[in-house]
């Protein structure tokens, strides 16, 4: 039988693999709201974030308590701060599934993407709701494999990254500045919704083994991305 | 005098006060760096930022070590949870001063800010540097009168964020796409720097008082100007 610390413990990765289904979830239909320019949809989508916030605080207040109440050192105290950085990561998650609603919501009717970059971001979409649910499996099953292969599907983001960037610099490209402007923003931010799913699987994985691999860092950020260093080189608008 | 546990706890408050004076210093340098075209100075602020990561771990593990030994519960123990988030903040402030220097770099020898909007940036970057002036001197003094200022500075970002997308967006302007891309990035950058400062404020306003003022999320970050959403309305170009 499990001692009362360690059903808490289990009780905090249930919610925990419940945040990633949310945070799924609200990927998928931002995304589809997004490319069918779906108002009830991104508005169903902005509505729903909040229960992943007070699912986060929930969460939170539960770690604290645990604390709180049994003291643990070593390996369950890091256990229950780590589990705390991984529902701010979740919930962080949620917010960008949300933002991607509000640009569907603000340019309705009208569609946000333009029918040429359509298959683009629905790739995005797809690869984002893949890595949130490998970062769920790795959280519930502490399989570190799972974890090593959600960092392919993080390089194939930042691959799919860098081609937007690409294509909304192509001299070939008609685009309006309006949607240069949302695109680069939605470009980010299901990049960094990949990276907040990156950060919980190495979490765990560092909970479980000890250690990253050679140069991983914690806090995953693709920074060559992040400022569209490796496509917006001088040149690249005209590859 | 102060007992072994207090002492500590002054320790990690004055680590993040310095972590506020490093962080502001970044924003200060890659601010410059961004609109001087100073490749050097790019250089040295995304080297630096190793320095506040390096100082982020550290808190962390006396964070952690002080919570194994001491075993604060209630008040204290809630202090130490939201240091390890203050200092996360404070970091991710720091990436977001050495985004701004990447794109810097990135466009050296040309600037990436064209001469009509360098005073509109040059702004961004003040507003930002004072508002994580501001931030250190919450944590320092506990002050709440300064981190209800700091919430007007945190408006005064919002506002210059939707001028630049109004001006990006302008029908007169004749910004490459290049342009719009590394602005609608950098526009985020100095909102997101501003935005965890706010955060950093409301934490310790939280601990001194116990509540946040009526509609304050802790986790600040402006909707609305996240997505663009109350300047990027259709129609908004032709303001």
């Amino acid at each position: 039988m499990r001692d009362a610390f360690h059903e808490d413990l289990d009780t905090i990765t249930d919610q925990l693999v419940e945040m990633t289904h949310l945070a799924g979830s609200a990927m998928a239909r931002a995304t589809t709201a997004l490319l069918d320019a779906d108002v009830h949809l991104a508005e169903s989508v902005i509505a729903a974030d909040e229960e992943l916030d007070e699912m986060r605080e929930n969460l939170d207040a539960l770690s604290i308590d645990l604390l709180a109440r049994q003291q643990p050192v070593a390996t369950d105290l890091r256990i229950v701060v780590t589990s705390m950085r991984m529902s701010s990561d979740l919930e962080r998650m949620g917010d960008l599934a949300r933002h991607i609603a509000k640009v569907a919501r603000l340019r309705y009717p009208e569609k946000a993407v333009p029918a040429s970059l359509t298959s683009h971001i629905l790739e995005m979409g797809q690869v984002a709701e893949r890595i949130v649910t490998k970062a769920g499996s790795v959280i519930a099953s502490k399989d570190t494999e799972t974890a090593i292969s959600l960092e392919k599907d993080d390089d194939a983001m930042d691959e799919l990254h860098r081609q937007l960037f690409a294509a909304l610099l192509s001299d070939r490209a008609t685009f309006t500045a309006e949607t240069v402007v949302d695109l680069t923003l939605l470009g980010r931010y299901y990049e960094r919704f990949a990276d907040h799913a990156v950060s919980v699987a190495r979490r765990v994985v560092y909970l479980v083994t000890g250690q990253f691999a050679a140069g991983v860092e914690l806090d995953h950020e693709e920074e060559e991305e992040a400022s569209g260093e490796t496509v917006l080189r001088p040149g690249a608008a005209s590859a």
